[in-house]
């Protein structure tokens, strides 16, 4: 009961602004709502401190509920007069709009969820979400989700409480997609976006996009029009599906009359990929798309404007896969499919030895997938790869993942982002695909075809990593801190009215 | 001060009985010294509970001090006029002798460290040693170490006193070697048994043995006529050592333009072994000597007397490895080298996946040799193979590792043991060689050239495994319990002397 007054109040009060001549204001309207940024700035850091401090980690079934439950708070906080969970196979969604009587209509994704901690590994307690002093940058926020994804997203629900504290109306309307398995790989994702309610609202959109944390240490900002699909699984090797080895670890002795299963597996590895370790799996390449002349072009731009030294530095490489070009190294990075181990686990993994010979062997894999191919596609042919060669016993579990996403340069939604940028004095690197992964397809693909992508300035580092970071105050001029970020939002959402 | 002066009391004690006539009071002696053993059956029993509930673990580094310091107490306990600590590069040992003025001197060789633990997994807690009901066994001690080597040295410590509990004299001297490693491959054994007084003392030994509860559920005893060597190892891959790859876990993603080292880990690791996971490493078999005719005749024997769906049952097999036949595979286990993972460890190993391109990856080996194979020169094949197939950058680190070793069927040590389980009622199986390994190698091989091997009626199982056990009141006619085990190495050391 109380949801639904409180979404039909939001409606009323939002109406009663709703004749304002928008455009001829707006560059008026702004000057208040960035005075509220920086009057608000405690109360939205606090907000996001008090987000990062509820661990909410999906493959740990860890904290969903409390996580699903304060994202839904903060979205009620910031305006939202519909906030509803989603029940899903795995964790709840949510789904949240606010109607502010606009005539556009603007799609958000923001995820719940963070991925796993060491908590040795960290100088700062993972979930303490302490500032911290950060060489050449300034005060920072660390903790996990920081900069992936709850310092971008709490920026834009500052800019909602700022431009409602400037007692100024939306200038468009939201409708918002949360999930709480982005690390994972999304696998019931599809269920959300596809609730008839969520589907219709977001059929309203013109785009859809996540808050994003979008600038370099040298400042610069990307704009990637797509994203690589992902398939994360892990291949298992057993003596229960081999009919070979033991059922148990057994003495090591016994290799030399027993079957190991660790073996199988790294025989059953060896053959996905060629000596450089580039995929090998039957049939991988068939459905990939040849860099389009357009792309060639973003990336010249691109590898003149990126600094190969600081990239290789924050990366610690010093030579790219197959002695690459750094031009090459970011066609690579943009348009090939990749099979990569994440993690192998097999018997011991303690200091020094154990004679054993161990009854299972598992390795965690990611391929990275690029236009045409597919993830169902891709794990059939993973699966039939493995089968050919002998090795059709090893279990192929996906955990999660999906199809890569594409978006026009010439989409509302991207020409609005580049010309934030460039008021910014930031000339956007324009990228043909991002090499990581965010389940844009959903978006993207049938039925909806939305444009996607993120948005956002500011600064923030280390995501999946330890001493994950999002910069508050910044020292370098040329990096957006957390009141110059939210002004970004204020910003984007106007332009895109 | 106190050390020596027990010494010289007890080699006192001693003379005084020195002149009764040995072998023909032999069997009249025996009877109160078995009634010794029944009477300090449970003093026997607490002794072996606290020396259990004292963890050493080499490879943690975990309780080397305590243990040392526990054994040794328990070696002047039990009659041991001289007992010192042997300083190495590693973990202690312990140098200890016991002059019963006898014609004759044996040796013994103990171990006071024992396998890593994951009580997790344990149905009794590892370090509690409590008394639990084994199905169709009867009463048994569980915990760390019950078996591999508590159990059974302690047994042989109960048999030393039963022996002047009942006032009588031992029939032979007695020099002990411990050493506090043997779970990590006695990397430093050799230094122990390497020093002056330690070698002057086992050079006047006939053999040594290590006292061991050699039964099976069926009762049968076995007596290996050697064993395998071993190396333990680590390869380690990481873009240190290779200069291609990550210095640090980096995104996944990155795949597309970095080098993996879990890749070329897996793409290694392959090269090492057949289709069937056998030894592909060059030159790996030149040393290796083919089974001998004798050989041949007692693994006939061993075949027959051996119940195949036992063992396969107790090892959670269903086929033997290259499909094998029964005689095969335990002509296998004797007779092959085997490579063997012992684990397999990259990036991230816990639930659901996690998308990094670890920055390492390691394989822990272990490599079994046979006559005439060495330690040191199968180490350097393994490097050579590496390194002349692209893997010269992956680091082989050995833990620890030994030569094979074999001795005799006609010592008088070997014959004895026979007599002794004959006398029992038990035919012994011989077999050319263990599977598994010993450092007996420091005893058969230059300067010292013993029969060495293992002794010991009673039974337990699972060393290297969790609910580790050995019996003390056997319910099953046909295996030995706790105080039958001591009786039994009553009866070998006067079958000895």
């Amino acid at each position: 009961m109380m949801r639904r007054r409180s979404f039909l109040q939001g409606a009323a009060a939002v109406g009663a602004t709703a004749m304002l001549p928008r455009r001829a204001s707006a560059a008026a309207d702004l000057k208040p709502i960035y005075a509220q940024i920086e009057k608000r700035h405690d109360e939205a850091l606090a907000r996001l401190q008090e987000w990062i401090r509820q661990p909410t980690i999906a493959a740990e079934g860890r904290g969903i509920t409390e996580g699903r439950d304060l994202t839904m708070r903060l979205l009620r906080d910031a305006g939202f007069g519909k906030v509803e969970s989603v029940s899903t196979d795995g964790s709840p969604g949510i789904f949240a709009t606010l109607d502010a009587g606009a005539p556009r209509t603007i799609g958000l994704y923001f995820m719940y969820d963070v991925k796993q901690v060491d908590p040795k590994e960290w100088s700062s307690p993972p979930w303490d979400a302490k500032l911290v002093d950060m060489p050449k940058l300034g005060k920072a926020v660390m903790g996990r989700g920081a900069v992936n994804q709850k310092g971008p997203e709490a920026t834009f629900l500052a800019a909602l409480h700022a431009i409602r504290g400037a007692g100024k109306k939306l200038p468009v309307n939201l409708v918002l997609v949360a999930e709480g398995e982005e690390e994972i790989g999304s696998p019931h994702f599809p269920q959300i976006v596809g609730q008839p309610a969520v589907r219709a609202a977001l059929k309203r959109c013109e785009g859809i996009f996540m808050p994003s944390a979008g600038q370099s240490t040298d400042g610069t900002v990307t704009i990637a029009l797509g994203a690589k699909g992902v398939i994360e699984c892990e291949l298992v090797s057993t003596a229960d599906t081999w009919g070979r080895g033991p059922k148990k670890d057994v003495h090591s002795s016994n290799r030399a009359r027993i079957d190991s299963p660790a073996w199988h597996l790294v025989q059953a590895l060896n053959t996905l990929v060629t000596p450089n370790g580039d995929p090998a799996i039957d049939g991988l390449f068939d459905k990939v798309r040849p860099v389009a002349d357009r792309d060639r072009g973003y990336l010249d731009d691109a590898a003149k404007r990126i600094d190969e030294a600081t990239v290789k530095k924050s990366l610690g490489v010093e030579r790219w896969a197959r002695d690459a070009s750094w031009r090459q190294a970011l066609e690579d990075l943009a348009s090939k499919p990749t099979v990569n181990i994440e993690g192998l686990v097999s018997g011991y993994t303690g200091p020094g030895g154990m004679t054993i010979l161990p009854h299972r062997a598992a390795a965690k894999l990611d391929l990275r997938l690029v236009p045409d191919m597919t993830a169902a596609d891709t794990l059939a042919k993973l699966k039939a790869h493995l089968a050919k060669r002998g090795f059709g016993d090893i279990e192929v579990n996906m955990t999660g993942g999906y199809d890569p996403n594409s978006t026009s340069p010439d989409s509302r939604l991207t020409r609005a982002e580049a010309k934030i940028y460039e008021r910014a004095g930031i000339k956007p690197i324009l990228l043909p695909r991002s090499g990581g992964s965010w389940p844009g397809y959903v978006f993207t693909g049938e039925p909806l075809k939305l444009p996607a992508g993120h948005f956002g300035l500011g600064h923030g580092q280390r995501a999946h990593a330890p001493d994950e970071y999002f910069l508050i105050e910044s020292t370098d001029p040329k990096i957006f801190g957390f009141d110059a970020a939210v002004r970004s939002h204020v910003d984007y959402l106007h332009e895109l009215a």
